[in-house]
This record gives structure tokens, sequence and C-alpha cells, in this order.
């Protein structure tokens, strides 16, 4: 069957150059080029295929991983490929796997923490994947709390050892992916105690598999925590529990960069500064934001295309129906997602930056804007994932019923997404501590102590206090200044408020503890004050491409209107719009998405995303959607026979009135 | 191991006779215990164990509903239970299957639709389940817009036949439950098309499967559509798709009571009023909304259990740490959800009432209530459901990191409840035909037609539109009065303001388009407003048992308080509320959820679920929720051997750098 782009004439109203955009999504030539090579190797790769992902049960799932695993570390090494294309490629399999862990957790663990000696010695092996790491912080009963972890480390002088053990049940090593079924290594976490002293939590390397034969070494009892949300999503990653009875590992294996304990048994910390590990947490959270980017983004595509593929209603004259795209409704839920795809997009590059500067400063000894650092990407990844995550959602409800087939790609998007919201800090937790940050600079406003960075604004609180906006016609919203001005006053005036209750408690922790929900509510408003003004600081810059830079503003203003209606109450209760300047937005909004409707299948085309990476007959690229949802359909294993297994057991007893003799 | 009830401190903390609160819930004691003695009967017989479900590959899991959906109907026989008691017994099966249509959708289309003689000929076929029947109606296509179905059912005077076609792919018959590998038999809707006339969509019984061996019928494709969102969830239904090559059925298999042909191929209509079957519609979409606050209080039992198990941060002097739902943020975002299900409960008994009293009017003739009626399900429906669907979402994410796990339960719930959504009419399509109800009732403001049931708050329209909240301190926001005020006056203002602005545009239609994602929050604001209205309703019956009507007086404050919180840019941007009254709900909701920490496990315990209704370990009666994850894990098929399959093939080779040459 010859295959036409049913999306052409979409492709053909589009106002900007898509290639242009396509680097600036990127973030550069170099990065668009890796990127495009690595998702066209995968995609032409049938070893990679994953739509038949959904219907494996557990165990060949995740041989199926290991399988993939495999073949991507043979192209790997066969390719030559940098750790950067290595990197890519496996971003693009896009599966969950062990190797995930190795790199993203154990490998920067040791190298974050490892003194030279350590590195030299444990990083070579880990390169060539001659052992296989992961990171077991997390117990079943201690998650977030860090510093109530139960695993004891003891230092045993007599053997020059520690004994690591798991002293209660809630001890066990819960949810670390890879541990459960591949790792050989991992790095424990656990409390460190000697000479009868605790010293609190600290990072160790303990061998589990043997390297021969994979059994479990003496004193470890190592599993798999069973099955999680989705179909496929992170049932191909084996998140383990792990168990210590008395495990006996040498001293050198504490990992002892920052603190060490001496042959003697005394514990000392080292001239290296605590605070580097925090650098470690800035570069995690970063990417984070970015994944969150991705993730949005694909949704988006899917959905984008796929409002433009579906029809409903209006037909006339017996005419096609409306392309579901052009209801209004429709654009005022979609388009603001594509617009955060894009914010998120280019705050996640800002973090980047941040990250390098953060780095060099701590290298020369410079910890001033660690806090701001450490509190910006604490909020930023709170608010990217919990966002991403319901808007995957509400792009599932933007494709209607058709959403919630597998192949539409869309629910295996949301189940392997939704843990970010959860790991490397609950999105909760995080906001409280964004908000004892945001807390701490409202009470030094006045002092010798500046607010600098994404607080700077706080420096104007005078004027933010009792600034007016003056938008009277609907595009006087279209102005960049007007909107950060709004958002800087709420900010600033929804965490003034909440500093001037909180001093009125009868102590400090108990007014923080009792006012907590708004304080996160105040934490999300200067959060999303970050994003906004981050893309406009990106419309400074010179962005080749024509009509590029016009789309961009045009996102900007649509991602930042539809927060201020989203969350017109604290706008309208700070006073820091009125009433009429509220529905005014509203207004503006309209008209912003009918200049974006033209251009909103060339907007996700930008992102390059390949089919196989998409993954969702939905959002195929040429929107050939119904008769491959018709193809489909008949793969799935049911579809073996056309008389279903247990027809004659159940079904046909049941017809023929024989079931009240039947054992079942 | 002994088990002792970890809750009970909980449990005796609380205020209320939970006992009596069980049959508020239940809606009388007749209904709770029928709902008690089914739970029981279900949770003790090891063949309706569901814990394994998510571990089966596709072919396996549906073998394994047909296998119980047999039971079940064996066990309906022996016990002779009644058609209430079978029904219950099917819902706390928590599968969904084939018998879910057959009995909730395919017998009431010939009971509403089909004439005595044909309900007389089909009714005892299908009440026997000597036949077994779907309902076709989605095609891969059309789903909201009906009248767009493409089938076609042209009558054959030759034959005294009716020619039943697919025309186009996009024809083909589409999701339909039951359909994809068991039904023998559907309601098929199509074009009726007789003497060269299309004389729109109709119903007709069609014959798919050989009663004898299952195969389909010559002319009839017919197969499942595939994986579906989640593990078990939906995929234990056979959703099916469905393509006619003119298949000729008796004219007599077309529903007649509504529409007839003639022998001689004459269309006509019969005397019974179309409108009766509108009566179906509101009778299905208050199940739904029953469904809403079933689904709701699932999710809140098992996240207020866990909650109260959970333990993080805040040990002092090496105690215990914090139960997670002493926290405020917590319990801002839990305790609105435990009164959204108590809510949704109410509300539903009172839609159980309005569908009561829609038939008896119909029956005499009495259309004038039906256009309310219509809007008020329609609305409820939309509101309830996705509000649910995010709730469950919410309690996921409140139970940490295990909510993530499919043992928590919560999983499969989300998977299971999000079609909820879009069945049955799309949640936004809905609220626009709410809203359309509503601009047509402002626009009759004045005239001799008075707003009656849920719109008769406008007949006060002018009171509304200038009213103010006398709000001064928290407490007022205690009374009843002030908040049902404040909750009308939203709703009339929005709309007002809606209605306004339509007459604005150049003609109505392009204005109400134009304007719809206003309309649709202004239908929002209406839906909750009955929805908070009801349960004040409720209030003002007697309610038997010590403390039990303080803590729904609680709810119902609860309730509404935080939705007036939620939307404060409403009730702010429409001048029904000041700034300061808006914090002093917030200040209010602080206190109303203290008062309620001490009741909540109680009040989750009145729904009186069963440990294998509720389907999860963190959700468990007893609290004991640590030992019962880690003894699950085990069970998961990965771990039937310590070293995975695959590890020869994929791991081993990687390990000892063999993979360059290994063919994978």
């Amino acid at each position: 069957m010859e295959v036409i782009d049913q999306l052409a004439p979409e492709r053909s109203k589009s106002q900007f150059d898509v290639d242009a955009m396509k680097i600036v999504w990127a973030g550069s030539q170099h990065a668009f080029d890796i990127s495009d090579r690595m998702a066209r190797l995968v995609a032409s790769d049938p070893a990679f295929r994953k739509d038949y992902r959904v219907t494996l049960g557990r165990k060949e799932l995740f041989k199926n991983t290991l399988r993939k695993a495999a073949h991507a570390w043979k192209r790997i090494i066969e390719l030559r490929l940098t750790e950067e294309e290595a990197s890519k490629l496996r971003t693009f399999v896009d599966e969950p796997a062990f190797t995930d862990l190795h790199w993203g957790m154990f490998v920067p663990a040791i190298k974050g923490q490892g003194t030279e000696e350590q590195q030299q010695k444990w990083l070579p092996l880990a390169y060539k994947m001659q052992i296989i790491g992961c990171y077991a912080q997390t117990e079943l009963g201690h998650g977030s709390n860090v510093q109530g972890l139960e695993t004891t480390a003891t230092f045993d002088p007599a053997t020059d050892e520690f004994v690591i053990h798991s002293p209660t049940l809630t001890s066990s090593k819960w949810w670390p992916g890879g541990l459960g079924k591949v790792s050989t290594h991992a790095v424990v976490y656990a409390r460190l105690i000697t000479d009868g002293k605790d010293y609190g939590v600290h990072g160790f390397i303990v061998q589990l598999r043997s390297l021969d034969d994979h059994s479990a070494l003496p004193g470890i009892t190592v599993g798999d925590i069973g099955m999680k949300f989705g179909n496929g999503a992170y049932n191909t990653m084996d998140n383990g529990v792990l168990h210590f009875d008395h495990v006996r590992i040498p001293r050198e294996q504490m990992l002892m960069r920052v603190s060490q304990v001496t042959r003697e048994g005394k514990f000392k910390q080292s001239d290296v500064p605590r605070q580097l590990l925090y650098g470690t947490m800035v570069y995690v959270r970063q990417t984070i934001v970015a994944d969150a980017s991705s993730a949005l983004s694909r949704a988006v595509c899917i959905a984008t295309r796929y409002s433009c593929v579906r029809r409903q209603f209006g037909s006339q004259d017996g005419g096609p129906e409306t392309q579901v795209i052009d209801y209004k409704t429709q654009q005022s839920r979609l388009f603001p997602l594509l617009a955060t795809a894009y914010a998120y997009r280019f705050v996640g590059e800002w973090l980047n930056w941040l990250y390098t500067d953060v780095t060099q400063r701590l290298q020369a000894n410079d910890f001033s804007t660690l806090p701001e650092a450490h509190a910006c990407t604490a909020g930023l990844k709170s608010l990217t994932t919990s966002f991403t995550a319901d808007g995957i959602e509400e792009c599932r409800k933007l494709c209607g019923g058709h959403g919630y087939l597998c192949s539409s790609g869309l629910p295996e998007l949301f189940a392997v997404y939704v843990p970010a919201c959860t790991y490397e800090g609950d999105n909760t937790v995080l906001l409280l501590q964004v908000a004892r940050f945001l807390m701490k600079t409202v009470s030094q406003l006045g002092s010798d102590k500046k607010p600098v960075g994404t607080t700077s604004y706080m420096g104007r609180i005078e004027h933010l206090m009792q600034c007016r906006c003056d938008v009277q016609r609907a595009e006087d919203w279209s102005k960049p200044g007007v909107i950060l001005e709004v958002f800087e006053a709420r900010a600033a005036r929804m965490n003034v408020a909440c500093a001037q209750n909180v001093s009125k408690m009868p102590n400090p922790e108990e007014g923080f503890s009792e006012l907590s929900s708004d304080l996160v509510e105040a934490a999300v408003a200067h959060c999303q004050l970050i994003v906004v003004s981050k893309f406009m600081e990106k419309l400074q810059q010179d962005i080749a491409g024509k009509g590029v830079k016009e789309q961009l503003q045009l996102l900007c203003s649509i991602y930042a209107l539809s927060l201020v209606h989203k969350h017109q109450g604290d706008f309208l209760s700070t006073g820091t719009i009125t009433a009429k300047q509220a529905s005014l937005v509203n207004a503006q909004l309209r008209s912003f998405n009918a200049q974006l409707r033209p251009n909103a299948v060339a907007l996700v085309d930008a992102f390059n995303y390949t089919d196989h990476y998409l993954g969702s007959v939905l959002g195929r690229y040429d929107g050939n959607v119904y008769p491959k949802l018709y193809e489909e359909a008949w793969k799935d294993p049911l579809n073996d026979s056309v008389v279903p297994d247990g027809y004659h057991e159940y079904i046909y007893p049941m017809l023929k009135q024989q079931l009240r003799t039947a054992r079942l």
C-alpha cells in the first residue's frame, strides 16, 4: 500500500524554518547531529524493536531487556562510540535497564565520592563492564529521610573490615534498579559505626554476586521486588531487595574522598569539602528536568499529530468532520502543554549551565551560590516532573478513547515517567526545602546579604509589593516585561505573606509546619517565575532561522499566560492583577492559540523524534493512523486463534447450561 | 507469625460510631447486608484470588477471567442469588469481563429499545446466558459523534432482511467490550437505509458467532483490539473490532420499540416517545457517578491507612519517626479526597432518586424535567470521573515510592478507572452540553420559563449577582448557608458572564465555540454547586449513630472549602469573596483537617472494604505492611531462580568481554 503523508497539508501551513528550530531544540548543531544519528541507528536496527513489549510476561520481558542491553553494548564497542554517543544511544533504546544505574549512579558515585586510588581501582572495571554496579540507598522503611537509614557498617579492627548488616526487616535495601537480578556490585549506603560510635550514613562498595556464576555471595539475600505500574515500563528493570547478614568487606571499600576510617578505626574528615557532594545532586536533578522536557514533548507530539488526523462532529453537506485540533477546548488544553515542553527544554539548558558554574565555583572553594543553586534545582525538579506526569495523562485524554490503547504509546510513557515525581526527592518534600530557603531569603531582606541568582528579584521587594499591572487591553499581555513583573510580584507577595504568617505563630518551626501547604504554593510561584524568566532570557539570544524566534516568543507567551490563568487565584489574591485583567488574559490566550494553530505540527516535528522512539500509532509522522491501528490489533496474542483458549472449559458449558455440574 | 492490628491505636481514637457510618455509606441496612455478604463470599473463595494477575501474559490473563466469570455464574446459580446480589458479587470479583457488557448494556438495550415481542424472544435467552451479548456502537473513526457512524443496515424487501455492512475501514466497530472473543450476539448500531433513504442510526440484534463451535459467522471478521493501559486492568476484557461484509439478518432483529420498518420497507415512528431512550442514559451515568465514589474511596482507604503506618523524619531522642498523616501537606492533599469520596457517594444516591423520578414522569408523558436531568447527569458524570482519575493518582503519590508497586493496588486501580473519563461521553464534550443548557437557562431568565431543579438557584439571579459574602473570621466558613451562597453566586456570575461574552460575538454559534474554554469552567462551577448542595441536603436528614452526623458535617465543609481554595480564582474574579476571605478559607481548612485527623482511619473503615477487594498491601486492614511487602516480592516470577534467564547469553559474555564475537 502506498503511504502518503496525511499531515502534509499541516506541514505546508507552517510559518517558520523547521530545520532551524530542530537545532534550537537540540541545543546545538553538534547535539542535533549526535541525537539524529543515534536515533536513526536504533530505529533501523530490528534488535531494538519495542512494539511487542507490552504483551510479554515478566520473565520474557526482562530477558528481552538483557538482550537489548547486551546488543547496545556490542554496538557501542563495534562502532567505537564516544561516551556522549553511547549515552544517546541508550536513550533512544528507550527501555529502562540496569545499565541506567550502572552509568548514571554507580560510576558517578565512585567518581564523586571515591579517592583517587579508589577511582583508579574501580572505574576501569566499571567502564569495561567487567563489573556491573547499582546504587543501594533507599530501604523498605526509609526513603526521603536518608539520615534515617538503618543498614549498619561496623568497623572490625581485628580484621580491618567493615561488617555490613541489615538489623531489621525495614532496613532491607528496596527499590535500587539493577540490584534484583543483575548487578555484581553496589554502592551501599549504611551507618558507619566505629569505636562504638555512629558517624551517620556513608557509601561502601560491596560485591553482591560471584563474577563466575552470578550466585549471591554468602550473607546476601537478593531478589526482585515485583511488578510495577504499566505493562512494560519499569518492569524491564530489576528493582531489587537486598538483605545483609554480617557481610564483610575490606576497609578500603568505604568511599573515602570526604571521610575516612583509619586502620585503627578512627573516623576522620578529609579536607575535601562535603559540599562537593551537592554538585552531584545538582547534576542529577538537572538531567531530570531535561528528561521532563523529553517526556512531555513526546506526549505532546503524539497528541498534536493525532488531533490533526482525528475528526469529530461539524460535518457540513456530507464533507469531512472538523479536525479535533480546531476545537478551542482542545487548543486551550494542548497548546500550553506544547509551550511547556519548550519552556522546560530551555530551563534545562540553563540548569546545565548552572551545574558547570557551580562546579567551577566549588573547585575554587566558592560555596556562596550553592544554597541558591540547590533550592533552584530542587524546585525545578519538583515543578517539571509533577507537571509532566499530569501533562502526559492529559495528552492521553486529548487522544480520546484510542489513547487508552498501548499502541498509542501514551500509557507506557505515563507509567514509565511517573516515578520521577518520587525518586531523587519526593516533590512535596523538595518544595518544602525551597520554601525554607525562600523564608530565609525573605528574612534577610534589608540586611547586607543580598538575594542572588534566581532570587535576585527579591532585591526589588519594595517595588514588587506595591507595583500595579497596567494591562488595559488584551494585547498588553503580549509584552514580556509586563508578564515578568506579574510573576515576580506574585512570587514575592506570596512568600512575604507566608513569612509574615509564620512569624505570627508561637515558634517558627511550628509555624512552618502549620502553614506548609501555603508555603508549598509560594514555592511553586517562585519556581514558575524561574521557568518564565529563563525562557525570556533565551529569547534575548540570537536565534537563526526564518520565523523561529517569532514562534518561540509565541510559545513563551502561551506558557506564561496559561499559568496566569491556571493560577489566577494567586494573582488576584495578592492583588497583582485585577479581575478585568484576568479576563483579558483569556482573550489574549485565545488569540495566541489561533496564531499557533497553523504551526502546531511543525513545532512538534522540530523535536525530530523517529516513529520508533515515539512508539505510537497515533503519533506517526505520516498520520496514517487508522489502517495501522487496525493492523496492530491483529498482532495481539489473543488473536492467534479465532476461538480463544478457555472456550471449551468456560464459555461452551455456560451457553449450554452445563455449568452446574462442571468442576471449575 | 501472630498478626496484631497495627492500626488499633488509630481506631481507638475515633469519635463516632463506625458501624452506623457503614450503613450511611451503604445507603441502607439492606444495601449494607448484601454488600457485606457478597464481599465476604468473594473474598473467602480462592477461585477469585487476584493477587497474581499482574504477572500473567495476555492469553493467560484472559483465560483466567473466563474461568472466574464461569465460576461466578456457577455460584450465582447454586446459591440462587437475586439479580441485586449477583450484580454485587460481580462487583466484588473486581475484574472487567464480558459479563459487564452482557448485563450492563446488551440486556438493558433490548429492554429499552425492543418491542414486547422482541423482549419475550431475546431476554430469556440472555437471562440464562444461552446467548452472550455486547453493545457495538463506537467505530474506529467515530466515538463522540454517534450520528456520524458509518455502518449501514440496508433493507432488502426481496428477502425481508437487513444487510449489515462496513463500507470503510473507519466504520469497523472498535472498542465494544466482550466483542473480541466471547459474545455470540451484539446490539449493533448502524444507519438504517430503506427505500434509498438514510434514516439515521438505529440498533439491530446481530448474531456474530456460531452457538455450536464459536466460529465467526459468514461475512463477519472479529477480533481483539490489543493491549490497553495497565498490567491487568481492562486487559481481562476482550474489547473488540468487528467488520461486516454484507451480513444478512431478519427484519425482526431491528430494535423496533421507537421506530419500525414495515414488511414493505416503510420507515415508521411508533407512538412511543423517543425521549424514553434518554432515561437509559440517565441510568447509565448515574451508575458511573456511583462507581466514581467507589473507586475514589478505595484509593483513599489505601492512602489513609498507609499514611498512618508510614513514618518519615521527625524522630526525637531515637524514638519513632512522625506518622506521615500528621504532616499538614499530607492532610491538605488527602483529606479533601476523603471528603470527595463521601460527597460523590451522596450525589450518586441523589442521582438514583432522580432516575426514578425521571422514569415516573416519562411514563406519565411528562418530559419537562428531562433537559435539566440530562444536563445534570452529564455534568456530574464528567466532574466526578475526571476528579476521581486524578484523585487515584494523587493517592498513589501520597503513598511515596511504594505506591508505584502493583502490590499497592493503586496502579491497577488507576489504569482500570481512567477510561471512565472517555466512555459514555467524553468529559469535555459533556461539559459543553451542560454549558449549552446553562446558556439557554440564563437567556430565559426573566421570562415565564422558571429554572427548575438544580438550576433553580438561577431564579434568584438578581440577589446572586450582587450579594456579598460576610465572612469575617475563619469560623464563619463553617456555616453551610454561607458556603452554599458563595457556590451559587460563583456559578451564577460565571455563567452570566459567559452569556454576556457570547452575546458580544458576531453570532451565537461562533461565540459559543470561541469561548468554549470559559464555558467549560462555568459548567464545572455549576456542577460543583450541585455536589455541595446535595451533600448539605443529605445532612438535613435524620442520621443515626453517635457522632456520625458531626463527621459528615466536617467532611462536607472540607469538601466545599477545599474547592473554594482550589478554584479561588473563580471566586475572586467574580467578586464572590475577597482576598482576605480566601485566606480565611485556608485557616479554617487547617482547623477542619486537624479535627478530622483522629477519625481518618475510622472514616475509611466505614467503606467496609475487604482486603481482597482493596487488593493492596499498603491498605491492609491490619496495617501489617512491611512484612507483607517483603513476602509479596518473592512471588514475582523473576525470583523463581537466583540466576535470571538470559544470564548466560547476555550478562556473562558482557562481564567476560566476549560480546564482540557473540551473535545476539
